[in-house]
Formats: structure tokens, C-alpha cells, sequence
């Protein structure tokens, strides 16, 4: 069972605003970038069919704290954890650290709340986690769930 | 003195992702797109010569709940309320509303709060907000500021 | 019959990267927005279910050519023409102008090709337009198709 | 002196759009992703204050055939040329390839045409390749430059 992953990505030019720093929206992509190697390296894909029927993961509560910019070429590591886990809906945090100043920077948190759900003609219906995915994810030591 | 804008837009393909809906980051530049709005409704642009120095207005938090998906060409509302006036800062809460059903629904809720800042070689400094800027925002009626 | 559309739209903040001007790849956005509001104009949604089976339209070629830079705030026409209309594909042409200058400069000129596709069992096969949509697109007079 | 560079990424879920497929303004971004990576290869960033005037890079030209989709998660390979190298200018092939195929499948190509340029009151002027730079790029054999 896994509750942690990092990712280390390079800030993008077409990821800068014209203020010369990261612009905040992205920091949300940045998130799900995270999130999404998280199941993979739990051996699923976010847009899995491995569970049947397929589910899918929107946000009802997305927010970030940024306390320094990011700027081009940076080298940023996305630290999530997982501090929520319900029957149909998981808790992600998120630290993000400037891994190209010294010593390393933490230039932002965010969070995440996601729930699982199903589709049908159009419709999204939330449901219980599947419980071939639910086994994997557990909560962060130390975090009340 | 103004406290409160509406923008409307259409949602366009290039805002959605493979679930079919906008992806959740954009919500925050539909938010930036009704700060700006509102900004130029008092006459000045967000990024504005019209004060010297030059400020800037980085973002501190941002945060959105998301009750309802929205899709492509989906017609929507956002509703930006000045909900909060201190001396280097300025807090928006936002709504959003789907246009194109009936009754109009509420989609979303957000809020950003942002800092005025200077720029001086290459590093930001809080700053009070100009008085030609403040004097002409106000907080809306009915919320503590 | 159509065969040309115009949009007007203002620059947005998430537009510009650190080099203070529209990013390179929001060019291919824009076009895309005037496509779609030309296919509105027409009466169809260019996701449309008005068509049995519903087509895709992705594009085989993308191409701008860049005069001027665009910047925040800028207001923009994009005049969308068609040129080319064969059995399974459209070619329009896009001229972009910024409306905020004196007299209005054209900044670039892009085109883009793009192809009507069914979609079955996750495969796109170009298919016939439709009659109904065909009907209603001619080529820009004066233009060889 | 180098005349290419390739770099792997994976398609995140924000690039894609409603149609399940990378939305197509996104192969421009990948193309200026390994232009930069190229540019980090000879010791300098895109960005580089290591030529005085700093020099920026605008695009005069860009332009893209595609052949086959790109879908979340796919892996791919951008591999870019250098095909002209001029006093103020150069031209970028790219071929982008998807590695998660058997054999990995061409799916796109595409160029860009970048002019070197340094900021004076706003204005871009066109100017020559600063030395330490153009002594490092050279153009791809076999190619007319």
C-alpha cells in the first residue's frame, strides 16, 4: 500500500506568464501531474480500464497557497500525499519545493479533493472506489483520515 | 467605487480534457479573466503604467469547489465580489453560473486572494495598494471585511 | 452558403508568457475559436449530434506565420475564410488584426486543414461531410478550392 | 557544435481535450520544449543572460502534419534538427514519435523558423546570433542550410 509519490519536473516556458513567473492555474496541473504518476506507479492509469466498470476522478475542491514564484527552467519537486480516504473520495496534499535553490525552497501546498465516478448517458454518479485501486491507497501515517 | 463584476463566456474546446468537461485548472483563468474585467471596468489595466511605480498582483491563495462539470459551449457567468479590502491585499469571491440551463445553475464557487506588489531587480515587495486603485474599490455590501 | 467568419476577442493575461507577448501556440487557439463560432454561425456545433453518426473534425495541418507580437489587453480580430472544400476535408485561411492600434495592423496569417472523421472503437476514419454542412460551406469567392 | 537533440515526455491529462486526443496547439508546445532542452545541451538557457544584450528567440514561422493521435499517457519522442542556420535566424525540423507502438510510430512532424532578436523600449529587433551561441549550433548534415 502507497500514500506518497514525488515527481521532479523543469518549469516550461509556455508555463510563464507575462509577470515572468508561473502562472498560479498551473500549479493545478502541476498537482494532477503528481497524482497521475501516483497511480501509475501503483499500476494503474487514472483513466483506468481495469476496473469495470470504468471510473473516472473529478476535483469538487481544488486550492494552493503560494508564498514564492516559480520561474523558467526551475527544477520543482511535487511532494503529494494522500490525508483523506473515504469510500468514494480521496484526500490528496501536495508540498511544492525549488529543488535549484539552496537549500531546496518550498515555493508552495496545495490540495485535492477527488471522487470517484461513473458515466452514464452523460451523467456523472459517484461511487465506491473499486476495490482493487482502494487496497493500494492507504492514508499518511500521522494523518487523522 | 465598484465592488462586484460579471463576465460571460463560452466555454471552447481547447478548455476541455479527455473526461469531456473543462478541466478544473481553468476555472482559475475564467477568475482572472473577471478580475481583469473588473479592473478595466474602473478604468485601469491589471498591469497598469497608470501608477508608478508599476505593481503587480500575485496570488497568495485560490481555491475552487466544483458542484457541476461544464462542456463545451456551455455559456457561463462569473461573478466576481470584493470580499475582503486591507492595505496590500484584496480577496474576490467568485460564482460561477451555467447560463444555457434552466433555471441557470450554480457550477462552482471560488476565491483568490492576491497581493499588490513592486518589482525591483527581479524580487517582489508587498506593497500598499495606490490610492487611485483603492479609492475606487470597495468591499461588498453585507460582508466583513 | 458561408464562407468566411470574424471573432473579436481581448488578449488574456494566461495568454502572454515571460517574453511579454501571446505565446506562440494561443495563435492555433484563436483559429480554432473562429472555426467554431463560424460552425455556430452556420447553425451546427462542430460537436455536433445533428448528424447521424456524429462526426470529428481533426486537423492533418496546422501552420502561422507571426508579423508582430501580440500583447495582454490587445484587442484581435480573426477572419477565418474558407478556401479549400473537398469531400472529406476543409481548408481555411486566418487573418489576425490588432484592433488597438492605428490604423488596425495585421500581426500574422495561419491555415489550417482539417479532416471529418467518424470515430468507432477508438479508430478515425475519414468519412464524407455531411450533406447538411456541406450544403451551407462554399469556398471564399475568387479562391481556386 | 551540435544539430539535434531528441527528448521523451508522456502526454499529460490537461493536454488532452473532449475528442480524448492532445489537443493539436500542443505539439507546438512540445516542439519549443526540445528547442529549449537543445538550448540547456550547449551550456546555455533560452533565456540567457550569458549574451549581453539578452537575446530572445520569437517565432516568425511554425507549422505542423499530423499523422496519427496522441492519447494520455502516450509516450513520445520529439526529435528536432537544425535544417537552416542563418546570421539572424534558424529553422527546427521536429519528428515526434510514439514509443508506447510497436514499432514506435511517426505521428507528426513539424517546424519552426525562430529570429534572434533584443528588446529596446518595447520593440523586438531583429539582430545577429550572438557569437558563443552560433559557434555551438550547426545545421544538420546532409541538409541545405
Amino acid at each position: 500500500m502507497a500514500y506518497e509519490f514525488k515527481i521532479v519536473r523543469r518549469v516550461e516556458f509556455s508555463e510563464t506568464d507575462m509577470a515572468g513567473i508561473v502562472h498560479y492555474s498551473n500549479f493545478f496541473r502541476y498537482m494532477e501531474a503528481a497524482e497521475h504518476a501516483f497511480f501509475r506507479s501503483l499500476g494503474f492509469s487514472v483513466v483506468t480500464n481495469q476496473v469495470d466498470p470504468p471510473v473516472g476522478w473529478p476535483r469538487v475542491h481544488a486550492e494552493c497557497d503560494y508564498r514564492e514564484p516559480l520561474r523558467f527552467e526551475d527544477e520543482i519537486e511535487v511532494h503529494m500525499s494522500v490525508t483523506e480516504k473515504r469510500s468514494k473520495s480521496l484526500k490528496y496534499d501536495f508540498v511544492f519545493r525549488k529543488l535549484n535553490s539552496s537549500p531546496p525552497a518550498e515555493v508552495a501546498r496545495g490540495s485535492l479533493t477527488v471522487v470517484c465516478v461513473t458515466h452514464h448517458l452523460g451523467k456523472m454518479t459517484a461511487t465506491a472506489i473499486p476495490r482493487n485501486i482502494a487496497e493500494k491507497i492507504e492514508v499518511t501515517p500521522g494523518r487523522a483520515s
